[in-house]
């Protein structure tokens, strides 16, 4: 899976590829099989993973396209292969389930990996930045509000910001990823798996397998989804905040920042372009557009499947999902590798007295000291938060 | 406040209304004088929320441009009328704080009054539609997918599914809903507060003193607000997704389901139009693309106070909180006077038969009962997460 | 209309306001009944416009509700106050209308006004940046890319670049703001109409008396109002466009282009902020979702009039036309008041070198020259577009 | 390029995929050096298409990275192979282009393709929809209005409203497809062009080679850009229109449109689900928030070129550009093989009779015809726009 034009995208690997989607389908095929097996409802049961691989994409994308949905052509594929080698299991197969239960849940095993790979890129993310923000909690520096000097700052304290983002972040991150699987039968009422057992212990079981929690069918409630795609936004922003600090102190007349290595031009010689800041906005600026398509597609739901709406979810979380990923992992680059120029920091800092100093020369006129105001106690709290005691790294 | 263009608008009452917000941000700076007070820092204190009113407004919104917030010209107003009352406190108002501290704590202060009422709202439609789900659960009708007959249903399993979906804009609005005050000075460190004294203190007092949770500044890392709006979209994503069955079940092809009372028409004197459906199902197409520009302002959050992003934030919120209020008012409405027809419900479902069974004939070959499922036990499992015990209204 | 939350609003005065709208409508129901009393199909026409107004509004939009759009109360309250004045006039007040075209062709109405003043503003932009083009085209400054500084450019060309955006708005936006009346009777059909007499001779006299185009119905097809709302989006990226460079430029440490009057602060006396350039910024990241919401309502359309899309329509092209109003007018005094700082880009440009010169030495090593390309020409092209010849004013 | 979770995303076939970008940059970088050479300026020119292929692409979207975009591994590439066989001609390549120029221009190549397609498939609506307009020009079917029957149409009533919408599609595409080269050099002075020789001149030339018009630079001006991604906005809100009434006419209740094979389910043998326009619903509710996601882009340009904006814009493009070739296709065989059933548009009637009258009764009590209007004189009309003549096919 490469991409042209999403530089980076190589960074997502195989998350939530066409391969890694069709490899949990089967997945859920295979446990749906294996749990009828165990309560010897089926006869028979296969682990199915072999049957299909990647080059049986091209075909079964273009299948889908009959029945609207990849399932379809993946269980012809999988009945044909399967019933060379075991015609009771290919008998079996599928029995007691529809399309929306294995789409669904297969997504939800390749969202749930996408977002453990973005939880370890916010965890490495919050260690650096608590470290960041010990470090420089006395680097002077100033303020900007609305581009203009406002008050001194300092840089621990800009850092102290991002990290806020990025625990934020964080914890919606956590409540949103335990997607759960998703599993009803035709129309929401576990019709046909109830006709095979106790769906209730089925479907616990199927997600036992697959390490989902379980849950009642939310085939047309899509609060999971939406949730989990906000979180996904959630952490894009905090990135994006963090990349327009980067650029804006890149810039050679500030230069206050800098990325370890910058990216090169194909005809000026003398460029070093904050190149990992760049493509992290330009993700920040995309992500919204998609998690409010996945609201669009949850506004729309009707019947006990729709129309249009269900279909508009899948390329949306996984083209999010991907976003996320690859952002998540150039913004640990870019704190890992970050630059900072307490030197150029305190050249602007001086050429903005005594301006700067306005606001304290009329609030505290004898303080001639540093004007930092709480400035440790908000890293110590924040870093708290990190999980990082005074002066230790975050955990 | 009344609006024309988005009829129910009214229903939201002055929720959020510029009066609301003038309102508001009077208590944010009294608050503060208050605790300033209180702890012996200023030598006056005043409840300054006669010194302006709805009055006041078209002079504040236009002198808000020159310095593009409102709370500069408000304390310039306030500052005049006060100083020919008590000159002393005229003097300490805003002492230590920048108009964002206001403007954030006064729009958190608007916004927590909305989220209350849409949380009735919540709660009111949960009582309703457990009880529905409860009164219907073996009502049988057809279930649909991709607009067609698929199974039967009962449209008990269907107002659960539409139940899912407010709980779960239930508890993620609980979990968003709680947002604490914004306040950190000029720029994020407390500088100004910290030189007038105990600056974590006199926050903690301020925010108790409006009833709001405290927090460590959050002035460039809005996940708070941008939360807040996706918990509102997944509170209209729910509504929009009950008002799409209405509609359908309202065609009178189908005559399923039907409002109290229709709305009428200005030429056609025949039409019963489901119009809280429609208005319902225009706010539920209206919100994403809302909460949207919200995660676009924190994704371009900058410095200590960004160049546009936060004053993107303001209107958008309001109008946001405003549509979820109405939505939600209006589906409340809905729901309490839905028409359920089970009559028209069985004709369309023995209609569809005998191609509806094709699957129960396939899977469950000896079973000529109803094809259930799981619906009793899902019903009740979704009624105990709405509160309500087997038979017994929701709490 | 004061809006306390989108600073500067006041400037779109009654432009799409409540009250213009109710006057648009009415106009609407004027020309067609003094169509049909031109026809010698009614026996008495009427003004109507002294029977409504803005003390109506209230009541007005709360009715609106029951039937789903203002035009059923607005009847109503027509009829009731011209039967007294002549009874003849009211009962053929609307006779052959439906509420759609009565609230599609007023908010036509309303929308050419908003357009007309865009048009406006940017007539007066292009005016200015021809004549900044020309004055600046041999000013010379750092050309910055992802950035950082890449060769040397002239202000002169920075303006051609932002006036190229304002005359592709220009363009699109002409063809675009032609809007044509909106009127089909119930379904499209005009049916009602051609019981009255040539309905499409009364469409085009009715149209004529309202100065708007003729077209056939469009009740379901609105691409009219789609482009429009992208015209109005191509017009303030093009203003977001140049805020951002002036943001950047006013930059202290880069200083080389200011506003004239900066804002100010609630608590630092020294800030002299680039409001107009935030505002701006702010509309400019505002107004993308409000263009694509009506994308959605016209790709929502169904039936012969949709069940919310429509409805959708409404308050978002007004917002979306007030935002571009202001922020077109904030744009002009933004043009009109730049200050450039020829000696703060030349330093600019001194403290680069030799780096900014690398391509010129690699490209063009035996020329010591400015190394400005074609930038007379181009910048002479663009001028040309705006109507301006060499050295001459735009007209 | 297969996609499993967009199904028909094949009929794009290689539209704007991977390879055709590379095969458009490379064709750009030909281009270019074949002007040098025919101008005397480089003493060698090549082909360069053999240089690179489809086995090139993870490497080059991996290395992508490091700069920022794929051109400058590419030219590394190129580059590379190509002084083995013309050490001069490699010496020549890209001279005076900067990335942007090949991008943006390769952009252009493979987004007219895909514009190319759109148009033709919009040509065959044009005839079917123009054709069933006159065929169906007395078929009478119940008129809807917010979901409830209000009066009697036609069908070919509601085909001619269709049409409007692929015509004002069709209109806004021709204007907006003529995608113009962009080629500005370093920072949009041709700077570089200019020291090779006639910068306008060479600009023309290439273009005139790669059969594009020419255009001063546009590197930050994008409304060419964005006007392109609204007009697909418009054609898909005008397949989703005529999928909505598709979908809702194929409901058994209904049961008057239906397409021509519908889809299957995994487990319901019963289903014949209406799979192009749920597949064509669901692109138009994909499309909006694309549109709007390079309007973004274009409101966040900045300098001589921004920091993420120009990058976000790639993929968009491309998604967006897929989304509506695909849907494109999938409309032309909907409405090719779209099933009228006349029959049960006359049971409908019949079954609203005589509610669905009552306007007539009121407006033309005397008339017992078929309350038509002008549905002829419509059809007509818009027919007329299609370029068919009265019962002859559209051209």
């Amino acid at each position: 899976m490469s991409d042209l034009l999403w530089p980076g995208d190589a960074r997502a690997g195989d998350l939530c590829s066409d391969a890694s989607v069709l490899d949990a389908l089967v997945r859920v095929e295979a446990a749906w099989l294996g749990t009828l097996h165990a309560y010897g409802i089926a006869d028979a049961a296969d682990d199915l993973r072999d049957l299909a691989g990647p080059a049986d994409l091209p075909a079964l994308a273009r299948d889908a396209e009959a029945g609207g949905n990849p399932v379809i052509p993946l269980l012809a594929l999988l009945r044909e292969r399967l019933s060379d080698r075991d015609r009771a299991a290919a008998a079996w197969l599928h029995r007691g389930l529809t399309s929306q239960d294995v789409l669904d849940t297969g997504l939800v095993l390749v969202l749930r990996a996408a977002a453990g790979q973005i939880r370890a890129e916010l965890t490495a993310q919050i260690t650096v930045l608590a470290a960041l923000a010990d470090e420089h909690r006395a680097t002077p520096m100033a303020g900007r509000t609305l581009t203009q000097h406002a008050v001194p700052i300092t840089f621990g304290l800009k850092a102290a910001g991002w990290l806020t983002g990025l625990l934020d972040a964080r914890d919606i991150l956590a409540a949103a990823a335990d997607l759960p699987i998703q599993l009803g039968g035709a129309a929401g009422s576990l019709a046909a798996p109830r006709a095979l057992g106790p769906a209730d212990e089925l479907v616990a079981a199927t997600a036992a397998a697959l390490g989902l929690p379980a849950r009642e069918p939310w085939h047309t409630a899509r609060a999971p989804l939406t949730r989990f795609g906000d979180a996904l936004v959630t952490a894009t922003d905090a990135w994006g905040r963090i990349a327009n600090d980067v650029l804006t102190g890149s810039r050679p007349e500030i230069g206050e920042l800098g990325e370890a290595t910058g990216g090169g031009s194909s005809t000026m010689p003398n460029k070093q372009n904050p190149v990992l800041a760049v493509l992290v906005r330009r993700a920040a600026l995309a992500a919204p557009p998609l998690a409010a398509t996945l609201h669009t597609a949850a506004a729309t739901m009707a019947d006990e499947r729709p129309a249009g709406a269900w279909h508009l979810e899948w390329a949306t979380l996984r083209t999010l999902a991907r976003r996320a990923v690859v952002a998540g992992s150039q913004t640990t680059d870019l704190l890992t590798g970050l630059r900072v120029h307490p030197d150029r920091m305190a050249a602007t800092l001086a050429a903005a007295r005594p301006r700067i100093d306005a606001e304290q020369r009329r609030v505290a006129p004898d303080d001639h000291g540093p004007y930092r105001g709480d400035t440790d106690r908000i890293i110590d709290a924040v870093r708290a938060r990190a999980g990082a005691g005074k002066g230790e790294p975050a955990c």
